[in-house]
């Protein structure tokens, strides 16, 4: 980045729909220099501050190989044919080891990623769930003030990740694959209850039987779970790629639940929540960041202490707590 | 728990493989008294320090509904066959709406937790992962000092969880269902590269050849893969709980696995980085608890910012700006 990019002519390119511009913001947001984050913290708070409340964040999870491409790229389809500008994001928290895809994401969603009113986002950069979080929260923002209106947050799998997109999302969908119902008992409460909308996907050819026999089974379970705080009671639907039918009905029950929230205010309560945790999360990140820079001034005893530790001379524990016992945090009078 | 157990009781029982003073080492580590919380520092403290190297940490995932239970079971039920002792732990850091799973864990694996030579514990408490991290450390600790040597620990799905659990076991054992496979492009690299085995898992019945095409796909998508640090070259296995020669095989391939990582002393090198790892997540889990504390005694300031924010009146990344600014972090001589 340009040491001086100026960080209101980047705001006013979004504002305009500039996607040249958008590309300009992620590379701000995605920097590590002091500058750009000085510039970033700017630009992110002036697209909070003039926030649109009326645009539908999207949370959708499900294993790899459940469909969730083939079923955003459907969905954004669906919504652009109806006005709408999308933008997507896939986050990847759990790809440490080397990082993306094996086929990467530019084969998938051709025709969304083709499409003028959709814009796509690979996997966000960033080992931490912290910074994966930090970085998605901040290109939701970016995004809704670049005039996009629905915004999908893709996720892999059924762990941590799910919970932190769950927090920053209004909706959030599950995606099973025909089958899995037959074991509720391996389905663990909290993803489930997580769900506004389950989705039993690629419900086709020879599994379309076991497609509606699983859905079953879901509704059966989800029986068994209260209402969500929103006052919602999430449906379970089967999909296909193949069935635009399947498609439209998935589109038409997510519009049904924006205008449940939109009519209950639940939405505006949503969105207070999602600022409230983006801050406990932020400054939990900042203050461990601060943290480790004043250990960095005095590397000697922290490396010692650790050195020990990996050879098996002192436990995890004891050297933790001589550390804890040398630590003073104090709080600047203004 | 009592004002004055004497954790080297609890050790002593431990050492004699007593199963109640196991259960009391639980108890101790999950219990928030500042007394009790003491006693297991010194505790783990003592088991680190005292701890066998020739035991082996697995950890198995696999999305929900994959079977990784009766997985569990059937390779516990061969392990102890050969003589050894078998601890499991399942972890779900996802259920933070209610926690448990549907059914429970106490139906679950109900032939090896009658076995007087298994030991179970279903899902540990704790809402943030680092906890479940840091009690799953401990309940290893403590387990290997009960004279348990095969330690299971189950995690669900494909998120942060698997990264965490890959940083504390010796080998990782990835579960999918037949028919993943034929979408490998939405297969995240990360995960099919921490596993050292892969189990097509449910190939039975009329699912047996779809199995065997999975397999296949996945053996293709390894080769793209390099060889594991330790030098070894993750397998794909079918498996199906009715087949036991299934079952054999995979528990075979396991004690390949760990003939393999004594042999070239990459065991060694598992365990100290395993410590260093737990090093580092204590050290910044006591960070942040101590933080916290820090703002619970002048919480006012801290308040009026999130619920300034909560109002959206200021953006979480200008509220946190502030609150960094106040913050001072020293290091007192010793």
């Amino acid at each position: 980045m340009r040491q001086n990019r100026d960080w209101k002519e980047i705001y006013k390119g979004l504002k305009d729909g500039n996607r040249v511009q958008l590309g300009i913001a992620f590379s701000l947001i995605e920097s590590k220099r002091q500058a750009d984050r000085d510039a970033a913290a700017l630009l992110i708070n002036e697209c909070t501050r003039t926030s649109r409340q009326d645009t539908l964040r999207i949370g959708i999870t499900g294993s790899p190989g459940v469909g969730k491409s083939s079923v955003i790229e459907k969905l954004g389809l669906a919504a652009i044919a109806e006005g709408r500008k999308v933008a997507v994001l896939a986050i990847d928290p759990s790809s440490s080891i080397s990082g993306g895809s094996i086929l990467g994401d530019k084969t998938r969603m051709q025709e969304l990623s083709a499409n003028q009113r959709a814009f796509i986002r690979p996997s966000a950069a960033g080992k931490t769930l912290g910074g994966v979080a930090k970085t998605t929260r901040e290109f939701i923002a970016i995004c809704e003030a670049a005039t996009y209106d629905l915004i999908l947050v893709e996720t892999v799998g059924v762990g941590q990740s799910e919970t932190a997109v769950y927090d920053m999302t209004d909706m959030f969908l599950f995606l099973v694959l025909p089958g899995a119902g037959d074991e509720l008992q391996g389905i663990k409460r909290g993803i489930v209850e997580m769900a506004d909308l389950l989705v039993v996907n690629k419900s086709e050819k020879d599994r379309k039987k076991l497609a509606s026999q699983t859905a079953l089974d879901y509704r059966n379970a989800l029986h068994l779970l209260r209402v969500k705080d929103s006052g919602w009671k999430p449906a379970v639907k089967t999909h296909s790629i193949y069935d635009s039918e399947s498609t439209s009905a998935l589109w038409k029950n997510i519009k049904e639940y924006e205008d449940h929230i939109n009519s209950n205010n639940y939405r505006l309560e949503l969105r207070r929540s999602q600022q409230t945790k983006w801050f406990d999360e932020l400054l939990q990140n900042e203050l461990l960041e601060k943290l480790f820079s004043t250990f960095k001034n005095k590397p000697s005893d922290l490396e010692e202490l650790r050195s020990r530790v990996s050879k098996m001379e002192l436990s995890p524990i004891m050297a933790v707590r001589k550390i804890m016992d040398r630590l003073e945090i104090n709080l600047k009078h203004q």
